[in-house]
């Protein structure tokens, strides 16, 4: 594992390394947030984020204004990148497909299945590498943002055991049924719409018995909200099962960091809340 | 006047626009922030924000985390691009002259003085259109980073009547004394040096006997501290002068944007607080 960038940050530290996955078969980079509590020897719980369609790393630590209260709360945050990465690793046309857009799935067909093995990286290899590596524990929250707020949705859902809480930005609710799901979840999964419902949140949703506190925060003037999102196709999931999910909806936001960044604070503080930290 | 975007930030919104700048003789971009204040028919005092080297724009809108004080103060926040800008403007090689490093000067030096009027931009044209245009009223403080950090206090220093305070973090506090600004001021103004006294903080406020509140952070583990920056000679300059200067030092912090989003709040409230706004 190699240190790429390391920077003071609300008296705690902003950091990216890179390591070689197992997993993806590929060198893949990372951020991670340590609070200055992570300083004094004590192990800190984490927030995985998930970030969306052509972002990396970067995006949700340069941009969200995270840093500020996880530094208060004392949590960690992990920020992995959105695809594995490199020239060997198979793209395609467009953005939302290939690289910068993995959909957190585990994919069967060839090519993809040779390295998008993001599901698996995100759900075991990334959480043992940070919790052997950092003072982080195993308390684990996980967050997103569109097509990351599918992946975190989707990886609570199927992992309750694993994650005290999960929430999400604007996610893709319902992928089986919209275009961005049907292209990478076709592409990555084959055409066999039966493998999708793994990883559809509304489709587990609607099945859920075991439950993780949900916290969606969707933006009412979000170009992407009716075609691509469907929050209502989720909230409809969610009464079915009983599910504990808050669905927020906000009037003018967009699907834009702006629209995180002037929430971010209420989504650290839920989660705070199951991560047994003072929110 | 074109606005270019439009997103939804803490209950009030940030926007871009482009305009014909008479003083730069090219189409400018600038970026303003509203605070939900400005939205009920009020006008609110505003904070100009100058950039660093390669920036636009963009960058402090984006990374510092501002928008969440702003709004809760009342306080407006435009920030300009850091040159003038279009296939018809001057650039040289490298990141520190010309296009994205417009040093906030007037240059009088060809080919340079076509178009780089940076100073009078900020002071003049840019204020008036902003003020004319929006509901933003004549109380300005103005702040920078870096080379705007420089920009802020040599506007400030010169036009004490013009802004009601004044911040920076990690200004290029000497420029006739370090490289950045010898390699700047020699090519917009020329060989004389006399003429580069008017755009140096430290030689400005050595001689100052009208004040504007100031307030610079600097961080410790800033790789430019010693070479490029010098705040100990603007610090000295305020002890010969009795400038209200308030310079704090901080331990681990770099030039990065991590360090300003960790230390903006405190900038914002000492600007708050000089603008009659309850701080």
């Amino acid at each position: 594992m190699e240190n790429l960038s390391c920077n003071k940050s609300f008296g705690g530290w902003n950091k990216q390394y890179s390591h070689h996955s197992q997993t993806l078969n590929c060198t893949m980079r990372f951020a991670i947030y340590l609070p200055p509590q992570a300083s004094t020897g004590q192990k800190v719980p984490a927030l995985y984020w998930l970030s969306g369609l052509t972002c990396t790393d970067e995006n949700f630590m340069h941009k969200a204004g995270a840093q500020r209260i996880a530094a208060e709360l004392g949590m960690a945050i992990i920020a992995p990148d959105t695809s594995p990465r490199g020239d060997e690793v198979a793209d395609a046309d467009g953005y939302d497909l290939g690289k910068g857009a993995g959909f957190y799935v585990n994919a069967t067909q060839a090519p993809w299945n040779a390295h998008y093995q993001m599901y698996d990286y995100v759900l075991n290899e990334l959480p043992a590498l940070v919790e052997s590596m950092f003072p982080v524990n195993d308390q684990r929250a996980i967050a997103g943002h569109s097509m990351g707020g599918h992946g975190a949705l989707v990886l609570a859902l199927r992992n309750p055991q694993r994650f005290a809480s999960v929430s999400a930005f604007s996610p893709i609710s319902n992928p089986v049924n919209c275009p961005w799901g049907k292209k990478a979840l076709g592409a990555y999964l084959g055409k066999d719409t039966a493998s999708w419902a793994d990883y559809d949140a509304s489709l587990l949703m609607h099945q859920a018995s075991d439950f993780v506190p949900a916290l969606v925060d969707q933006g009412e003037a979000d170009d992407f909200l009716a075609e691509q999102l469907k929050p209502d196709t989720l909230g409809a999931a969610a009464r079915h099962s009983g599910y504990p999910l808050q669905l927020n909806r906000h009037e003018g936001y967009d699907h834009s960091y702006y629209f995180i960044a002037s929430f971010i604070e209420q989504h650290l503080r839920f989660h705070a809340a199951h991560l047994g930290l003072q929110p």
